[in-house]
């Protein structure tokens, strides 16, 4: 599983005669999962196809956490891992909640860890079980494909070769190993949406709908992950084509950079998967959030009228309206024109 | 709502001069969600936009369902509904489940009601929530794109235009309307998985995720609905065209009804999720079951084999294998060829 996980991210074992062989990071917790996922990577240590080392972010929320995050790492260095970083982070209190803070801080210090040493891979070690809460997650949200598509097996250098296994294959392989995991406390604290889901709803769904929830949830989010590919590269060169075209040149022009005109005639032509999504991608584009299924079915009830409407707006001081062409002389019913996403200035 | 999903589907109100006004057949069970729907058509029929009738369907399934039935047809023509047809059926044991037989009768029974009256469309009493219950039930399976999109709002002649109404609000309609809806005693039977969703574990969804879950759902469920779509319009293109290929033509020959050949060297260009949309298109059109993820990806290693390889059996018999051309002269360093999906003769 991490041998494939590793091809798929292209990095061949040993290197050249010339080169060192690759080194791999475990981002290890002490948990069961990434302590599994380190003594897997530590055979390939061994064997010499990959020097293998780790870093174990202290989040520095609970009381003893930095015993645990130096218990770990003396677990690592016992298995021949080298280098092995603990790095310390504070995780600000923000709007964005406590999981998604100590999230942003902790890819930070990996990243860091990354810059320090050169490092050609970051392992995850993220199993099937947390991205069947993931999916969940994203349903209760009402989310996208995107979102529903859970975690993505290779994301840059973060690579999650345990996203096919059960996080109870990765406690029998801390048991066989005798290794000895830590047991994060706050996996079963209820404050958080996502112990909840791995407490209780899961448990819950396979009681009341027969076992093989997880990897129900498992294999659509591999499912919506291809279909999800596939829809983001086709409206991705769409928007690129749309906003390419000279007719969009008219009104505000192309070379304004608060500004996007899209020629409504060929948004209205599109389907509909892809046009949302070509929406979607000017509002960001310009510095918007993506925008909500609810606001993007606004954002097209404009192709609907006739003569100019809007705006509607999206968050992060994105605007979009209808502007139709009156010169050249319109053509069709209603006239043509483009839908215009406008930034506003924060002055 | 009822009006909107009319003109979605085509259905203009009176018709023109020379004609009477299209036919619309309210499938009535008698509980909230049909009663209502029948309500708000009837309303339509008073105005003379449109005929409306009903079709009561007794499943014959419990004690008392005559009866049952013939109290929904007295309310129905108490509103003035034109014609009202009870169809008593009688539902099969069968190998697949009392709730997919029942539909497929009550279906049968539908049908041959737009038969005999030449109705231009059935209106059917879905609800938001039974579209939640839809996408809840078919993760529980693991299911692709176009499962998770849950019920079609117009599929042929059969509308659905309560999808973005909630339960509860038909109740109120029935309520401040003085109706006195039935309250079918199976669905709050635990045999059936549906009523577990119903009664259990979308209430208990909505304790620990927080409320909105229904909504939530049924948002994915719109989004997935578009994706699927467009997925399913690009792929039938693209299996219609690999499918011409001439180069397609050596071997057992296109002309072959049992067999479906479809070059390699372009199978293995297409994005993973048109690819296994395309092969699955290929089983169906042989007459195999639409096969499962894991086997598709099964048929999809074939493509990363060299030399003959295969065969992957699916469901249906239909077999796949890889079949390398060696005549004309290969090309590329693993030769190239085809996918061959051959339907086994059951004789």
């Amino acid at each position: 599983m991490l041998r494939d996980a590793l091809r798929d991210a292209g990095l061949e074992p040993r290197g050249t005669a010339q080169e060192q062989p690759p080194l791999l990071l475990v981002a290890c917790s002490g948990g069961p999962d990434s302590l599994a996922l380190a003594e897997a990577a530590s055979f390939f240590a061994r064997r010499g196809d990959y020097r293998v080392g780790a870093v174990v972010v202290d989040h520095a929320l609970q009381p003893g956490s930095a015993e645990v995050a130096a218990a770990a790492a003396a677990k690592l260095r016992e298995m021949g891992l080298e280098p092995v970083q603990v790095r310390t982070v504070s995780v600000p209190v923000s709007g964005m909640g406590p999981e998604a803070a100590a999230r942003t801080v902790r890819y930070a210090a990996l990243d860091a860890a990354v810059e320090e040493t050169g490092a050609d891979a970051v392992l995850l070690g993220h199993t099937l079980d947390d991205q069947a809460e993931q999916v969940l997650l994203g349903l209760a949200r009402g989310s996208g494909t995107r979102s529903l598509a859970g975690m993505r097996p290779i994301r840059g250098k973060y690579l999650r070769p345990l996203l096919g296994l059960r996080r109870s294959e990765t406690e029998e392989i801390c048991d066989s190993q005798g290794l000895d995991p830590w047991l994060d406390p706050s996996n079963a604290d209820p404050a958080f949406a996502r112990s909840r889901v791995r407490a209780e709803v899961l448990p819950f769904l396979e009681e009341k709908l027969g076992p093989g929830i997880a990897e129900a949830l498992f294999r659509s989010s591999r499912i919506l992950a291809g279909d999800a590919d596939y829809l983001d590269a086709v409206s991705a060169d769409t928007f690129a084509r749309l906003r390419a075209q000279p007719d969009s040149a008219s009104g505000a022009g192309d070379a304004d950079l608060d500004t996007i005109l899209l020629p409504e005639a060929q948004l209205r032509e599109l389907a509909p998967a892809v046009r949302q999504r070509v929406l979607a991608l000017a509002a960001v584009e310009l510095g918007g959030a993506q925008p909500s299924w609810e606001r993007l079915r606004s954002v097209e009830a404009l192709l609907r009228r006739t003569g100019s409407a809007g705006p509607v707006e999206l968050v992060g001081k994105v605007s979009v309206y209808r502007q139709v062409r009156t010169n050249p002389v319109p053509q069709g019913p209603s006239g043509y024109g483009n839908l215009v996403f406008r930034k506003k200035s924060s002055t």
